[in-house]
């Protein structure tokens, strides 16, 4: 692949995490309690040699740590991590948003009756509507009176780039 | 790429509509403005074919459509789309909170002054921090309460991978 014209484009950096579909699926497996290489194994009928190889990504990109399972009643070694656990780090969890606002988008073109995999709050039993909000102010952010617009780190070709949006705002198309 | 376990999760669906780094870019591109062929081309510095090729796809999968451009003016006529232009669709417009958990994802590990992408409110100039509530109660849904569960037109497979999520809750490790 070419070299990214914006290599300090966040988005960039979130896919180049979770671009590819087993990752993505032992990180749903993972936030929904799974643990062990054999657990994903068992839930996703991972290839074992898929599985080393995104577990061992997960890890190295710091969204996993690898630990000994501290249950000595294991009998669940897993494929090529016997008697280890694969735990998500702070990073890690801090993806589910994700997880949540793509299962979101594939549901909300869906009737109720079509879901396969629904967010339900434990408190009401109700499948809920995950919508994005500023923290401070509840305003909802998915409008178009929120924008991207360069920050401090932004290096000169993002700049250029958000240069060529303005400028089209006010070019005739 | 052997074929997934659970063909209907929702979120295999989304991984392979945005997980390419350049569709992801052209989406990015598109909800900042950017309509031409040429528009992603300067931005991004796409290499023609790809860009051809991706935009083919993004309107295959309808989040984008392609329309004759009504400006008679138009000098931008872009690689290999002469005088058309790509709109997104409402699906690809309901890709962008996708978009801007990904930015915030990536710039909550960030101190203010490290982020090169910001999400800004037009009527405060000050950047906002995406978080997700449901659309009803305003509760953050990306808590422990909330959980995925299967939804009333899961698979078997999507449904055996729970009875697993349910059992793991219960069993020693």
């Amino acid at each position: 692949m070419t070299a990214p014209r914006i290599p300090d484009c966040p988005l960039a950096a979130a896919v180049e995490h979770i671009g590819d579909w087993w990752t993505l699926e032992l990180l749903h497996d993972a936030c929904d309690g799974h643990t062990h290489a054999a657990h994903f194994e068992e839930s996703l009928h991972t290839p074992p040699d898929v599985l080393a190889d995104r577990l061992t990504i997960l890890v190295a990109n710091g969204l996993m740590r690898r630990v000994p399972c501290g249950d000595p009643t294991c009998d669940r070694p897993g494929a090529g991590s016997p008697h280890h656990q694969y735990l998500l780090t702070e990073q890690g969890r801090a993806l589910r948003p994700l997880l949540l606002t793509m299962a979101a988008w594939v549901n909300q073109r869906l009737a109720p009756e079509e879901r396969s995999l629904v967010l339900v709050d434990a408190t009401t039993g109700e499948e809920v509507e995950p919508v994005l909000v500023d923290r401070i102010t509840g305003r909802r952010v998915d409008t178009p009176e929120c924008f991207f617009a360069p920050g401090p780190a932004a290096s000169k070709a993002m700049r250029e780039r958000y240069d060529l949006v303005d400028s089209r705002r006010t070019a005739p198309c």
